[in-house]
């Protein structure tokens, strides 16, 4: 099949509720499916959207695009939990149901304001002539998830291309702000743009965000501020990013840079730090994160990359959410924790030792390992007998490095290198908190300094866990229950 | 919107994709929606159908209508899980897709055999003049949930009706038989009916099975045979059944008769009992249950009875699945228990004293309480503050009486009474172990000597349990978490 542009954007009362159901059904049977990630209930999703809390639950949305493997006409999809692990699939919320977001409710933010739950996102629209035009839309969603009284709030201004998306909802001092994603019209370059209002439906512009000296590429997607420990932190999607500005190999990053203070009147993140990889491994972007009252930070991440194809397009569904992560600082650095309610899907613990740590896993499990200093060697995950197939981790607790490996993991996209590695203090052990979910690797290095996240398509029979040789290590394992 | 014969058989793909998201979305929105009981996605579900252990994972399908709150064309979803409390939803599984199962893939049963699934189901054809033809069909389902290989393998036998259906595999001494609903042609009375096999191809009809010197009504539906500690167990729905043979309030019931020896070839259950009620409740039917390799007998019922109408299906949903049911012997009593996992739902762990229990539940939650002797009273659940609105648990720990009692639990039917009451033991302690799960009521008295199962739809925000009076009992009390 062809996905035309035609296709792609077909409405969804042009599809047919069997090919829906036959792709639910494709989808939930898939062995690389993820049982305890938020996954797609049929076709592809990509970023979290109004990742928040609201009538004293956690919300997240993701975007939905139903009926396949491919970027078409997108909507949200909501699920609620009590404890950031366990969701609820409240299905559909946000359609593209107006002209302003005829071609898709793209990505965007929520936050509860006077009971109800306040959505701001991009409209997509498209004319005949396929001219883009974006705009900012308010909706407001009732306890009961039915989402009203859709409001166009803005456009992009005169000095912005069509790419102007992403917004996030904030609130200070007694105002309203929304930060975007925005490409200027004279140099094409990317940036922040802040935005402000004292009643929600009227804003005015304050300018692009200074948060660094650099050329932040061509576009600056999914811009998210968050306060963490009392840093302000701004994550973003940088496209284009020149690497000797800041190293990655993703075909775009997902960056953060922390500083001291935000000042939206000022438009100005003081005191910024260098841009870092807000993930170390494959296949992180559009990372949401939100600020609960007691200030507790936490986000959620997309398992998926623009412009890439994975192993499962050829069974009409893609990517995932990521787990939730906790954010906090400690001795200057951003740490990314997983949060305590995941142990409630620890089922049958063990202690392990040796050389195999396991011969058959199911695909769905917690290892969490401690491995002596000045050591090196691999562990190999999902592998087979002759380890022709696995997804590697290469450490070295000597000299302080480990590697994420999936050069035999199966058929990801090489185009952009198949492994991912860190520096660690040298001479220390090495801390390792590894969450595998059929096709998902979420690794959490030394509580959590580093995260290496990424999918991986070994055959959904190679369930060994071994060293390559004798390791001095302790450990813990867990089969970890279904959520989805 | 009119549920007229054409709509309610209108192919799955005459549907539009976005109605069915729409009613899935509003089926997992509405307050009354079920948590951690297996719940329609969208529409109108009733029978469990296949419920199995195969692959090392337990398996169960329902009946579904996806696209409204009437029996229209009825499929099978799939489920599968590790535990019998968390539940993986693996989609549409069997669909009215040829010639014999066009107008419904009604009810059915699954064993493993040979490392697939065998499920054989009723598939339900009507021609042009609506005259209906029941095929006894079988499929085979692989370990990746693909249903194949249909073959009709018998049709209603000259001497019974249209009304012949809801086929359970079994198996004994090397020989496969099979055990179906229907009605005489002759006298229009309910029968259960034994075929064989010895290839899974070809059968033969063995007659009518020999349970009951009674008349059973003018049909039999569901019957189910399981081995409960050494004693076979027949489960089955008699319609039309003479209330002097065995007494039921509920518009058709849920019986049970034991035996000491079942005998396929002589078409005979030794020994039989008294028919009894399942579910001393108001909507537990279908009931479905089968043995482990290792003889443990596990139960699931559909909560809802055929004919019968619910406040939800003007939310266009309807009905859900009870929780698995473990089955035992002792002193002679069936008991039926909650399955040990259930208990990892639990949270927030409070011990609870006094008249008044929680002034605000969630609505999905488990209360184990046990009741001092010599005590009457009542224990109002779902309750507003002036009572005027819930759920009541009736007792009297002298006489020893318990009533369950929805007079003033919402719009339910009220045709076949507002009351169900069960005799007990005097002078004793009562044991109750209650799950709620917003409008479903699950009571297990006395460690589950009997089960008093309803359905009840107070306001949403009716969230009180309190006491009549002070009475003298211990209890503890759990939020439970969602599995859906």
């Amino acid at each position: 099949m062809e996905w035309t542009r035609e296709k792609r954007y077909l409405p969804y009362s042009k599809w047919n509720a069997e090919e829906l159901l036959d792709l639910q059904a494709e989808a939930a049977n898939s062995d690389y499916q993820m049982r305890y990630h938020l996954r797609p209930i049929s076709g592809l999703i990509n970023d979290p959207n109004g990742f928040s809390y609201f009538n004293n639950e956690y919300h997240v949305f993701y975007q939905s695009y139903p009926f396949g493997a491919v970027h078409g006409l997108k909507s949200w999809v909501h699920f609620k939990s009590n404890d950031l692990v366990h969701w609820t699939n409240l299905g559909l919320a946000v359609k593209p149901d107006t002209k302003t977001d005829s071609h898709g409710a793209y990505s965007g933010s929520a936050k509860e304001i006077n009971g109800k739950l306040f959505l701001i996102y991009t409209g997509n629209h498209r004319d005949q002539n396929w001219i883009r035009t974006p705009y900012q839309i308010s909706a407001w969603m009732d306890k009961n998830g039915k989402v009203e009284d859709k409001k166009v709030l803005f456009k992009n201004p005169d000095n912005i291309t069509e790419h102007f998306r992403d917004p996030q909802i904030l609130e200070k001092d007694g105002n309203y702000y929304a930060i975007l994603g925005a490409q200027d019209k004279a140099q094409k370059h990317g940036h922040i743009d802040v935005w402000k209002s004292s009643d929600l439906e009227n804003w005015e512009e304050l300018g692009f965000l200074n948060f660094s000296d650099e050329e932040m590429g061509y576009m600056i997607e999914c811009p998210n501020l968050v306060q963490v420990d009392g840093h302000p932190t701004l994550i973003f999607c940088p496209q284009g990013l020149d690497k000797s500005i800041a190293d990655y190999q993703n075909i775009y990053p997902n960056m953060y840079v922390t500083g001291s203070k935000i000042d939206f009147e000022q438009c100005q993140l003081t005191n910024p730090s260098k841009l870092q990889n807000f993930d170390d491994g494959f296949d992180v972007y559009a990372t949401q994160a939100f600020n609960m009252p007691d200030g507790t930070a936490y986000a959620i991440s997309w398992i998926g990359l623009p412009d890439t194809t994975y192993p499962t397009d050829k069974e009409n569904w893609a990517n995932c959410l990521s787990q939730v992560k906790k954010l906090s600082f400690k001795d200057g650095k951003l740490l990314q924790q997983p949060v305590d309610a995941i142990k409630t899907l620890r089922r049958n613990e063990e202690n392990v030792d040796g050389q195999t740590i396991k011969e058959n896993t199911t695909g769905q499990y917690e290892l969490k390992i401690k491995i002596k200093p000045n050591q090196a060697g691999t562990l190999y995950l999902a592998a087979n007998n002759d380890l022709s197939q696995n997804i590697a981790l290469k450490f070295d607790t000597k000299q302080g490095q480990l590697i994420l490996d999936r050069s035999k993991a199966g058929k990801v996209s090489v185009s952009y290198g198949e492994t991912r590695q860190i520096a660690l203090e040298g001479n220390s052990e090495l801390d390792l908190d590894i969450f595998v979910d059929h096709s998902v690797i979420e690794v959490f290095v030394n509580n959590g300094e580093h995260v290496m996240t990424g999918r991986f398509f070994t055959n959904p029979d190679c369930q060994r866990i071994i060293f390559d040789h004798e390791i001095d290590y302790t450990g813990k394992f867990w089969n970890m229950e279904s959520t989805m």
